[in-house]
């Protein structure tokens, strides 16, 4: 029946989470999270599809990879293909010209799957950013100290923080003879020199841009350089550069970008997996690609562009790309064969006799009134052994087990399921026993 | 400049979240969290779009409302609708016949906001379903049971948790003559008697399904009918129901519920405002509408729908109504004139004097490396006054005071908002002493 085999499959670019995942997912996000309200932050949420018009102009030649929904009467909308353009909404749809915010939630991109493996259609963005009029420039240095503390704290390995200016960018293709009306049209190219090589990149501004071959080679020599303060020093003696600090060969495709921009790479690559999906067809070009994990910069117009009178609100933001820390964290409890717990139970509620659900449920009733994480079997008369089983299997570390032995007593058989101790313990003590013996592991 | 008026609006339904909103929200998600983990709910998560056929046929009527991406080449995709149907082609997919998860997540309608004023087009739902093959009606109990837990604790004024079964109405409308092909058809109606009168409902039974006024004011009988356990052994004596418990005016649009299905309803209407959009214009016949904040049921066929060889997986689940709770949650904030923070920052940074930026990016760094949250303004040079006016507004409740004198003699001056009292802390105890203080309030 293939019209039911198709029935159960998942949309192409997309995933579900088990729950072994999502606890890994929850581990990731508690880092970030803490980070970012350790820095102060707030937080917003906007709607996963806006009107067409607010995303229309701001991704340059992305905006192809916008999902539009259809049009079933009513406004045209389209999916979130960011975070940044719903937030400059945000701002400008409130007036507000001073916030420090995070926003975690699910963007939405056609990227074509065969040219762009282990990238998914829908993924998760975690964007801090700091809008409002500032002096120098100490909200984009706290961004790049975020981006430092999340990555270290997560413990990923080694990684590179490179970092540029649109400006230096914007005069790097003025000395080299790219007409003013090409500089976003060549930028969104030299961005792909982290996918594909020069040679690639370098035809592309040629046969499709229609740069002259001289212009191109002159570009590949600056977007060749690399270096730190050094790099500095050398480009400002560059008689052709009339102002720079840095230049290292990151663009970021994005129109939006107005100053500094950056971006983290993963530089162990063997330390990366493929996401399985990526694994399954990749072929070797696809060790050109770095592990980019985090990225984003200084856009200072994006708001105006909201506001009827053009009012601007100066933005600076980072947004970490947790997809590939995922795969790389669940690829860590893999190798570590860590056994990954998706519930909290404390304690399961058994009994080794007939007939007693109804007092096991008294008893897991007290237990959930008190706050104790509990799990009862959903059998009238389930074997003693398969209750322990479950235990063992999903890391429950006690049992308390009723019989009418222990109900006439007033007392419950408590066992811990690593070591198979058992003790009796009173009901009236049962729930400060639980709470200590499960603070401790 | 119309366009850009337009391009800083919401697609109709929709709203934002501010972060008050987002702090009350997490509060209200927190509580729900702790409860199906308490009761040893695993989670999943699924993609916001699915395969338009995965959603065909699972919801009768309604389907007209369900949002379907544009055709831009590939697969013909929808947003999801409910939780529920994703949960059914995951267990299906992942052949699971076992599994008790919650998953809190967005779904989408394209709700007439004519008629349902104070219904938002995207809405949170927080669903705790069971899967498996079990005893009695020991998951359906624990699925009601949840439901009780969540709105006690949420302190959400009375409430009445109405139930019914499937199999009861269909009992109904067969005494009543109603045709087979028209039961899903007439429940939808039936449904409906919680935003309509019965007089609109039976008018849609005559002239929109083609019922006649007989067999209409038959159903009626019934539906008037409300009780508990004597309603149930009314119901045993009528001879023209073949077999029945309860019978409550509660329908559940739904087509995959098979057995029980209840609906939780807020009863002090007046303690429930209306949102805000909903304020506007809405007029008196909202008042038929109750407080609907919770509903579910048992659905035994929906996984097998999704099984080519239609193996079916029994479920029962339940789906908490969230976007009320917070209309309701924040209407409490208000009232009580509540502060809520946005933030958790404990301290911070300032300094009187001018040019100890770098100092008190000094010091800021060793309280973030501490784990301390802390703030520092990002201006070389602000006033006292405006940095302890930022605490008080914001509450921050402490600040860490930096000046010439203080870094000399290796200490901080640290404020307590609250009291405006100053004390002289080494910079070797300082992080151990903003613990101590932040921990009691």
């Amino acid at each position: 029946a293939p019209k039911q085999r198709m029935s159960f499959s998942l949309s192409q670019g997309t995933r579900d989470y088990n729950p072994k995942q999502m606890a890994i997912r929850e581990r990731v996000f508690n880092t970030i999270i803490s980070c970012f309200k350790r820095h102060g932050a707030e937080t917003i949420d906007t709607p996963v599809f806006e009107l067409k018009e607010t995303l229309t102009g701001k991704y340059g030649e992305d905006s192809k990879l916008i999902y539009d929904l259809k049009d079933q009467g009513g406004e045209l909308l389209s999916l979130r293909y960011d975070l940044t353009v719903p937030f400059a909404r945000y701002l400008a749809m409130n007036k507000i010209t001073n916030i420090k915010r995070y926003h975690i939630a699910k963007v939405y991109r056609r990227d074509n799957p065969a040219m762009t493996r282990g990238r998914y259609r829908e993924f998760y963005q975690c964007d801090f950013d700091i809008a409002g009029q500032y002096d120098g420039m100490i909200p984009d240095a706290e961004c790049l100290k975020i981006v430092h503390e999340i990555l270290s704290e997560l413990d990923l390995g080694d990684f590179r923080i490179k970092v540029n200016d649109r400006r230096i960018l914007d005069g790097m293709f003025a000395v080299c003879g790219v007409p003013d009306d090409k500089f976003r049209s060549i930028c969104s190219t030299v961005d792909k020199l982290d996918k594909m090589p020069w040679e690639d990149v370098k035809k592309e501004m040629v046969n499709e841009k229609g740069l002259s071959e001289e212009v191109a080679d002159r570009i590949g020599e600056y977007v060749s350089l690399q270096g730190g303060m050094d790099l500095a020093e050398r480009l400002l003696q560059d008689h052709r550069m009339s102002q720079s600090k840095q230049v290292l060969p990151l663009a970021r495709g994005l129109d939006y970008y107005t100053g500094i921009i950056y971006e983290a790479v993963l530089t162990q690559a063997g330390a990366v997996p493929a996401p399985a999906e990526a694994q399954k067809g990749a072929p070797a070009e696809e060790s050109v690609s770095v592990g980019s994990v985090a990225g984003g910069g200084r856009y200072d117009g994006l708001v105006g562009m909201f506001d009827p009178k053009g009012r601007k609100v100066p933005c600076v933001g980072v947004s970490i790309g947790i997809e590939r820390i995922f795969s790389i964290m669940e690829h860590k409890a893999e190798v570590s064969a860590e056994k990954v717990r998706t519930t909290e139970v404390q304690v399961m509620v058994a009994s080794a006799q007939k007939n007693l659900l109804e007092e096991k449920l008294r008893l897991i009733t007290e237990l959930w009134d008190a706050g104790i994480k509990a799990e009862v079997m959903y059998k009238k008369n389930p074997k003693l052994l398969s209750q322990l089983q479950h235990c063992e299997e999903s890391g429950i570390p006690l049992v308390a087990i009723l019989g009418e032995q222990e109900l006439k007593d007033g007392v419950v058989k408590l066992r811990v399921v690593a070591t198979r101790e058992e003790v009796d313990i009173s009901r009236a003590d049962l729930i400060a026993e639980i709470r200590k013996r499960t603070s401790e592991a």
